[in-house]
């Protein structure tokens, strides 16, 4: 086989065999086949695409170049949740705690924030002494006895993937549907999950800007993991403003117990509802979406996943008492109102520029190197479709230092854009793909 | 500038300004820019071409990045001609004296054949103590008396496209219109022609197979030619068999004295009267098209254009005898027919095939090493549309060893297809384009 063969193959609109796939993808990993031809090859896909049987293919080849993870040794169906980004997704902190309370087993391995979207386990560690570095056998044991267990990634998973999307990254090959369904679920594939429920994001603060390539993408994805045996849900909701009124780590947790505690913004709570719906259903503990849903407000109602959230917690290693009490959280040294230099309606949020404001403010990473500050971001007063007096609050700024919070300001109200007549508020949820 | 933006803005469909294909070609020249980000615009480009500005600036970056030679000690128009290559294509020995003969120079930098097509300067080898290696001074000298010289390229014309060439060759990025156009235009300009008479070869012999890709490749050539100020005319030629009769490099020789004698095969004649009129017309011998083609004709009539053979072949350290007297030549020692195994209708030939044929024989180089054997091919005697009877001969093949014969023949016999029914013949000139 020539990978000038393949490349030229689907250059003219042919499609690939699963042998075809194999070759380049694991050529391409093991250095035999060079990068200027796989360069080639993915702008070629850019252009025509792969069908479901290639997007399989490329999908599981990816997965298989590195450590597929077994986690048989865990009772019952596992159900993954994974979200291709948004800013101010809280929605893992609480989301988890929900169907763990319903004995729905949740195996997390979670990443780290990087660019303008935060990571699960930054927020994470915000609770004092919290560790996502556990050995295999405390994972495990800790999802059988108390249903949750989240860690840091350390298997080696999809190599491959890794290697092609560094060099997608470096040749404007990246926004292509099939190549990001497969860099998705390859991984998702190889951490062993039963099930997978997928919340993709689209709007000004997501990857996928346009809805229709979102529900495209959301689409693919079901139908690879459907492929593999792996049952799939595939949610695709508003990315057109943060998540909730929060943005910033601690912000965000606190907000997310604050969820817990019943008390949370209305759209970050429906989404778990509807997240956890479809969880709970592939998790077979009910056929019926409507009785989920009732299960799932039932663990806000009862508490029962708040005392989750605090088992889980200390059963990291971490703190609890901030649960019960989020004052004993770090607070920003300046707190101060962001105003509106007009009065009107906010009717764009430039949504991804609100996430580097943030990480203007130290809130996230530029590099992976970067440090965190954990206390600082925002907390919305004012979202799409609210009025604003001129000088009035549209959200407060928590930070800890003057010039970065000038700079971050500045960012954060060019990001948003106030008009005289109300736009439409966007939907929250665009569609469900099962 | 980052080369990032160049790929994702040609990717969307953006046209390129002149800085930004100046950046890529020259960055990739001289290593700065890396050949998988390069390789990735390729493909882009052949997805998403280039309009007339854009491949100017890439013909004429390319053109700048080596040698640009400097024919201004010539006296006169010097018109060059260049042919996209074909098989048993001998239209220079032919052509050239009878333009020189009307006193247009002709200073060309020819080249040796790679692969199934042969080269201008293998062939005048043919001639015993013929050198091509002559120095500048001799080579404008010769112009300037004679009107003509042929020489091997020493020059480092348009190292870019040497470079780019190599990299498209390997990602299945060779077969785009501007990348074509740019590649061959931009060693046109950087030899320093004042005019440019195009031969774009169509059908199964030639790199362009289908027609109406090889009228808009001649469209786009000519468009940079005019567009650099360089009077540019092309002539779409057919391809789908053989120039003339003989394929081969001293039966080349021959046909093309023979031509000169006015006995040469109609089609070689009238394509060198159809090229021979353009070159006459740009060197502004004449603005007649009719009076040009006169003109030419009596060089053959004449045999003025015949005597300037003699004279250039002189000049170059060659033997004119066997000008006079072909039977000089070297002449392979197994010569004998190529019989039909059925009768009928020659319907198809593939050319190209035609070629490697001949090359099997040792006629043409597989690699840049290879040694030819200047006496072997083929010379035809049906030719598309001919009826052969059963055991009847398509052509005389001309060989030095019993085993390549062999080989050869089969896959000559297997390049012809035979019908019932007498297709059309296509006709020699597809199109003109000024």
């Amino acid at each position: 086989m020539r990978m000038y063969d393949v490349i030229e193959k689907k250059k003219m609109g042919g499609v690939l065999t699963t042998e075809e796939i194999e070759f380049f993808v694991n050529g391409f990993t093991d250095g035999s086949i060079p990068d200027y031809q796989v360069s080639a090859l993915l702008m070629a896909i850019y252009f025509q695409g792969m069908n479901k049987e290639e997007t399989l293919s490329l999908t599981l080849t990816m997965a298989k170049s590195g450590d597929m993870l077994d986690l048989s040794e865990i009772n019952g169906i596992k159900v993954d949740k994974h979200s291709t980004g948004g800013v101010g997704d809280k929605t893992s902190l609480v989301l988890a705690p929900m169907v763990a309370a319903l004995g729905v087993p949740v195996a997390k391995m979670s990443g780290r924030g990087l660019g303008h979207t935060g990571g699960t386990i930054d927020k994470l560690e915000a609770f004092a002494g919290f560790s996502t570095s556990i050995e295999e056998s405390k994972f495990i044991n800790n999802v059988n006895t108390i249903k949750m267990a989240i860690a840091g990634q350390t298997a080696n998973l999809a190599p491959a993937d890794k290697k092609l999307y560094a060099l997608r990254d470096v040749t404007a090959t990246v926004d292509s549907i099939p190549l990001i369904a497969g860099s998705i679920m390859s991984k998702k594939i190889a951490s062993g999950a039963d099930a997978i429920v997928l919340d993709v994001k689209t709007g000004s603060g997501a990857f996928m800007r346009d809805v229709d390539a979102a529900k495209q993408l959301a689409s693919t994805m079901v139908d690879i993991g459907n492929g593999y045996g792996r049952e799939t849900v595939a949610v695709v909701s508003d990315m057109n403003q943060p998540l909730g009124l929060a943005v910033g780590n601690i912000l965000e947790v606190k907000e997310a117990i604050a969820t817990l505690n019943g008390e949370g913004p209305e759209d970050l709570y429906e989404l778990c509802l509807q997240l956890g719906t479809q969880m709970v259903r592939l998790a077979k503990v009910t056929d019926s979406e409507e009785e989920a849903r009732k299960m799932l407000e039932a663990t806000i109602t009862s508490g029962s996943a708040l005392q989750k959230l605090k088992e889980f917690v200390e059963a990291q290693g971490g703190d609890s008492a901030s649960v019960d009490d989020p004052s004993i959280f770090d607070v920003a040294s300046i707190i101060e109102p962001v105003k509106a230099s007009v009065a009107g309606y906010i009717n764009h949020i430039e949504t991804e520029e609100i996430g580097f404001a943030t990480m203007m403010l130290g809130g996230g990473r530029e590099t992976k190197d970067s440090v965190i500050d954990l206390a600082v971001g925002y907390v919305f007063e004012k979202k799409l479709g609210d009025y604003v007096e001129a000088g009035g609050t549209i959200a407060m700024i928590h930070a800890n230092d003057m010039d970065k919070l000038k700079e971050s300001r500045t960012r954060f109200l060019n990001a948003i854009t106030i008009g005289e007549v109300a736009a439409e508020k966007p939907a929250l949820i665009k569609c469900m793909i099962k």
